[in-house]
Formats: C-alpha cells, sequence, structure tokens
C-alpha cells in the first residue's frame, strides 16, 4: 500500500503490461527449469544464474511462521550480493522444522556445487503446501536437470515457479544513461492467493544488467515494493514465504541515473503486481481502490480492498456503495459521511455513487453493465472538516485487488490437502 | 474477543442453550411486532415496552459510517433509563442524511406518542439496506400496529427485527438473590453477517426485572460484551448499525448479587452470541477459535478466525494446519513455530495436527470426517520461550466465528442493491 501526494488524479492503469514488447531481456543472466515431480504438472524447479556475481537485494514476508528458505536467503543477501536463486514449487518447505531447514540448505549446497560458485551467492526460495517434507530425492534431480537447461530464456524458470497461477506474469523496462547507453530491467512473479489451496506464497525476481553499484539498491526496493507488492491483497493472508529479489549484475556497462532506474524497477513491479492480482484465485477482475484525503488514506483503501462484502459486489456487478461506506468506516479513520464522496471508475465511464453524505442519483442497470469490465476502479474522497478543497491536493493511497466469487470457495475448500 | 486467566482449559460450548427451558420472562416487559411492508416477508416493525422506565446500559457500532439511530439512541440512553425501543428491518436508514436524521427522530416521537410516554425514554434501531429513505407511510403504520399488539409474548417482536437471519436468536437465564428470591434475564438477537446483502447488522436486546438500581450497569455489560459479542466474527466487516441494549425494570423486586447477576447476563449474550455465528451468511457449522499463550492471544485467535483460508478449509472439512499456522503468523505477534501447538475438537474427537514446531501424524481422512461436525474448536498454543509451561497458566482468548462457503457468495453477490 502507498500513501503519496501526486498532483493529479491517477491515470487509468494500463491493461496489459506494455514495456515488454520490444525490450530485450538483461544481458548476462541464464535461466532454467525443469519437472522433477513436486508437482502433478509443470516444471517444479527453477534456477536464475547471473555469469557474475550481481548486486542484489530482497525483500521477505513478516508472517512470524516463516520458512526456512526465508531464513536462510536473507542472511545470503545480507551482504548485498547473490549469483543464483534456486526454486521450487510445490511444497513450500514451511513448518518443516530442523529437517526442513537442512533440505533448504541442501538446495542450496547442491546448486552451488552443480554452478560451481560459492554457496554464499546462492538464494533459495521455496512455494506450495506448508508443513510436508521436500522430496529431497526429487529436487536433487530437478537441481540437476535445471543446470543442465540453463539458456538465455526465462521460459522454463517462469513455468517452474508457478503453483495454482493460471497464466504467467512478465514484464520488462528500458532504462538510459546520461551517456545514451542503455540497460534493461526483466521481472517475473508467481502468486495467485497470498498463499493458496495448499501452495504458499508470492515469489518477484527481477533482474537488471543496469550497473548500479553506486546505489543503495536495498532502499531502492523497499521504496518500490511500498508502492506495488505491499499494495497487494488477493485476501488478506500474508503467506509464510513470501520474497522478492532484485539482481543487477551490471553485463550492459550502463549506468543509469537512480531516479530513471527506480522508475524503470517500479515500472516492471507495478506491472507484476497488477497481473497478481488480475490471476488472484476465482478472480473475475482487477479492482483498484484509489483514497483520496483523511489522515490515513491507506488505510481506508485497505479496509475496502479487504472486505468480503465489497468483492462479493464486485464479483455480482453491483454498485452497492453502502458496503463500501461500511468498509471505509471500519478502517479505524475518523471521518463524517457529509465528508465522503464515493465513485466507480470501469468500462470507460466515471459514475459518482454517492457525494458528500448524500446518495447519488444513478442508473443502477448502467452502472451494473459498467461494472462487468475486467477492471475496476473504486474511488474515495474524504474532504478535510470544514469544507471541499480540490481532490488534487489530497494525499492518496491505491490498493490492488480483485473480486471475490465461487471460484475462491472452489480453489480452497475443494482441494484437500 | 476476550482474554482472561482461566485456570482450566474451556469447557465444550453447548450447542443448544440450555438456559432457556423453564425460565419464565422478566417481569413487566411487553412486545410487540407488526407487517408493515418494509421487507417483503415477515414482520418489520417491532416495539419493546417496559412498565416502568426501566435502567438501561447500550452498546455502539465503532462504525464511521453511523446511522442515525446510532447517534439518537445513545443520546437517549445516555441518562441510564429507557422505556421503550423501537425496532425497524428491511432499511438501515444510514448514509441518508439530514432526512434519515429526521426519520429516526419521527419514529421516536411516533413511538412515544402512541405508548404516552417521553420521548427522551425513547431508543431506535433500523436494520436493513443502507443508503435509502425510509418510507415513513409504512413506518407509522407499522409503529401503531406494534403498539395496538403489545402483549407478553416477544414471538412477534422477534420475528420484526431478523433480516437474512434463518433462525430467530433467543436465551434465558435466571438469578437468585441473597434473600433467596429471584429475576430472570431473557434476550433476543438478529443478525447473519456483520453486515448483510443488503441489510446492516447485529441488534441485541437483553431484558431483566431484576432489580439493579445499585450497579453501575454500562460498565457491567461492557464487560459481558467484551467476551461475547466482540468475540464474534462473521466476515471481518463490522456493521453501521450495531446496537445492544441492556434494560432492568426492578419488576421482580429480587435484588441480586451484581457477581451472580453478571454472570446471567454473560451467558444469555454468550448463548446468543454463538447463535449468531452459527447463523452466519452462508454458514454450515459454528467454528470456536481458542488461543492460549503469548501476550496476545486474543490477535492471535482473531487472525485465524478472520482468515478466509481457514475458514474455507472448514468448510471443506479440511485439517489444514498450514494455513492455521500461516494466518496466527500475520497476526502482528512474535512467535516462533517451535513454540506453538495446534489441535481442533470436534465430534468428541480432539486431534493434535501441530506440536512445538513438528507435523503431527494425524489420520486425515478421520479427521476430515470429524470435521463435518456442525461445531469445530481451533485450539492454537503458543508456548513462552524458554520451554513448555501447563497450558493452565496461560493466558487464553477466544473468537467465535462460523465457515465460509458458496453460500456466503450467493447471498452477498447474486442479491443487487
Amino acid at each position: 500500500m502507498s500513501e503519496s501526494n501526486p498532483n493529479q488524479a491517477p491515470k487509468t492503469v494500463p491493461l496489459v503490461d506494455p514495456t515488454s514488447s520490444g525490450i530485450p531481456l538483461p544481458k548476462g543472466f541464464r535461466w532454467g527449469g525443469f519437472r522433477c515431480g513436486l508437482k502433478n504438472k509443470r516444471k517444479d524447479v527453477g534456477i536464475i544464474l547471473s555469469e557474475r556475481p550481481a548486486v542484489a537485494a530482497a525483500a521477505f514476508t513478516q508472517n512470524q511462521s516463516r520458512a526456512a528458505c526465508v531464513v536462510i536467503s536473507a542472511r545470503a543477501v545480507a551482504n548485498g550480493e547473490l549469483q543464483a536463486i534456486v526454486v521450487n514449487s510445490g511444497n513450500a518447505n514451511c513448518c518443516t522444522g530442523l529437517q526442513g531447514e537442512r533440505d533448504a540448505e541442501s538446495m542450496v549446497r547442491l546448486t552451488a556445487n552443480a554452478l560451481q560458485i560459492s554457496e554464499d551467492l546462492v538464494a533459495v526460495a521455496s512455494t506450495g503446501v506448508i508443513g510436508q517434507l521436500l522430496d529431497m530425492s526429487k529436487v536433487e534431480k530437478g537441481i540437476a536437470g535445471a543446470v543442465n537447461g540453463l539458456t538465455d530464456s526465462p521460459v522454463d524458470f517462469v513455468e517452474a515457479i508457478l503453483t495454482t497461477d493460471l497464466v504467467e506474469k512478465e514484464a520488462r523496462a528500458e532504462v538510459t544513461a546520461a551517456d545514451g547507453t542503455k540497460s534493461t530491467v526483466y521481472g517475473c512473479i508467481k502468486g495467485s492467493g497470498m498463499i493458496s489451496p495448499n501452495m504458499a506464497t508470492l515469489l518477484a525476481f527481477v533482474t537488471t544488467d543496469a550497473d548500479v553499484s553506486a546505489f543503495a539498491l536495498k532502499p531502492l526496493l523497499d521504496r518500490v515494493i511500498g508502492t506495488t507488492l505491499n499494495c497487494l491483497t488477493v485476501d488478506s493472508d500474508t503467506s509464510t514465504n513470501d520474497m522478492a529479489f532484485l539482481l543487477a549484475n551490471g553485463a550492459s556497462g550502463s549506468r543509469p541515473e537512480e531516479d530513471a532506474f527506480e522508475r524503470a524497477v517500479h515500472s516492471v513491479l507495478d506491472s507484476l503486481t497488477r497481473q497478481v492480482a488480475r490471476d488472484g484465485e476465482g478472480a473475475t477482475k482487477l479492482v483498484e481502490v484509489v483514497a483520496f484525503g483523511s489522515a490515513e488514506p491507506a488505510k481506508i483503501a485497505r479496509a475496502i480492498a479487504d472486505s468480503p462484502l465489497v468483492k462479493t459486489a464486485m464479483f455480482g456487478c453491483d454498485p452497492n456503495w453502502g458496503r463500501m461506506m461500511m468498509a471505509a468506516g471500519k478502517a479505524g479513520v475518523p471521518f463524517h459521511p457529509d465528508q465522503v464522496t464515493l465513485a466507480v471508475e470501469c468500462s470507460g465511464e466515471l459514475h459518482t455513487l454517492f457525494e458528500q453524505g448524500q446518495p447519488s442519483p444513478f442508473d443502477p442497470k448502467r452502472v451494473s453493465s459498467a461494472l462487468k469490465s475486467d477492471f475496476v476502479r473504486i474511488l474515495i474522497t474524504v474532504q478535510p472538516e470544514g469544507g471541499p478543497v480540490p481532490v488534487e491536493s489530497l494525499a492518496s493511497a491505491h490498493v490492488y485487488t480483485c473480486d471475490f466469487g465461487y471460484g475462491y470457495v472452489r480453489i480452497n475448500a475443494e482441494y484437500h490437502t
């Protein structure tokens, strides 16, 4: 969730990532993916290798029930350098005790040995069912197969990190430095529920060939995550295995300005975040909640985006602004209904539903029809006491989410662990 | 949600209210209910009248989007006395601006005039769709009809307060004073979602003929609510119109000890709270989450009870303890999985699922079968660092909730406002 003070209303978020077409992959990275049988279908072990040690930063779940790989990877990235990441899907290796820690350490060692690099330069990520021990004989084969199959294309890797995801999610951006040289940023992500039926988590991998040795990479990544991944809720359930990595290997020889580089990383992670919301379990649409005004617009946006009643209304294409008022009102942020205006933006139309304490006249059938769009933005403005000011002068915050329908229940109730 | 330090593990909660059989209604109250057409079926205006002004206390929603009736009733009960409450269902009269305030005031005036009592002694409650003006010509007929039909039985009143509720919910208790005289406590409640498809809220009415003029009634009610109504979540959505009333008219002439009286009020509100969770929208079972240990067991219990993934697992009869660990871990309370033990109690069986950091061996089919029960208790113990102590010495907290299935989506997505 982000709080910012833009001098303009938010622009429509593009629904297809526009940054990906025609932009080459960052130089100096190799990718692998192999099917070893941890999942019933699709590849399930993936490896990212940078040809040289990359400057690296990462962010990890704040859940107290952290998986072993979270602890080990946080330690690995602490000195700001990584060369490889090994990932398995189908098993989160979480709440698996001492044996789970040993298995995560084995994944690092097997990968380092196969790549002939130092163990200190290898991070590990796992996603899938919680509470079952890894079948290490399968994992060992998976790592060997992924290393043998390393190529310049992420296609196998991107498949290997998926769990309940329906689609693969990638984004690219390009940065031009002051001297005219170029570098690129490529990211991929998995995630469909914050935690999925028997499978956990969101994993994000962002790579770049920019030379960013002059930047404080971890604060930069944290700033970007603050307005992208941390603005995302599918079901309010924080996973045990979340990880986001940024690896910069400098292979382009291009040294961009920090601002331009941060914008490129932001555009990639913002796109990936929206792709995850859209691919939320059972989702039929992407919903963006934008809150303007009040002391804490982020809390208000989050309360609306997390409300099961708002999300089921979106599933039913119901312009039920009473539920939005209810959700905003439980956020713990003081306001009076007279200060509030509510609108929805969808299918190219803007419909005001409630304005400064009064229900607005609107045609429910027309708004319901517009809500059938696969992208809906809910706009809530909380004017200060003492009268309205221009929306542009109010602080704002946004949260990405999705609707909530039968599919979520089906995925999460009918699958048995 | 409650935090207490009982010297024993919680006893099994009885599924049928045992206090109601054979206990008479409190003396000196009259009840009315009438159908005026605010709802498509069932009675929709109800009145409680005490023959004399009753000592009264009440609690109200903390939602910022408060209905007019919440403000008016809070003012009415501020001096600690009420003689009547008028209630309508089918329309929450919330977010309806100045006209909504006038309509709520009219309901008070019409009721006071019909009963020939002071307006200051009348509270008003509304539940139903948010954002539509009341049809006051219907309400006027409803109030007249309810007053004309006042009787010694709450049967019409209890029907008149329902919205999406499937069942009526009542409970009784008896208190014996030191001098051997007796008084009784009767309560009824409505509520099925914290907020329902087009209808809002939970309303609770507790009456007693005990003479409680010596007690500080509002702190007593707040204490009881802290371990009953405030321990309830159906969907984490706090309604805009919630109200709970306690009216004591002293008609029995019996003056109980304060402790005994508080226990009686507690037993009535605890029963009503469990009845609401069981009648949660789309629910197939009552779920009680009990947390022992940690600095804040209430936060851990609430996080588990609010988790859509835990609730869909309960709907699917899936002993998915990984989701419980995930939910506990996001509560913001520090712990290590090694400190945690998880169990479920259902169908008369206790199954340990996870014990001090290690998955427990259990038969998934047997536990899944036991989870088909209409009452499931989830038990989580967070031992202090440095080794286990007897569970009895740990602080504890409980939350009542229900499972989360297709019915919730159906009720909340397919109904259009």
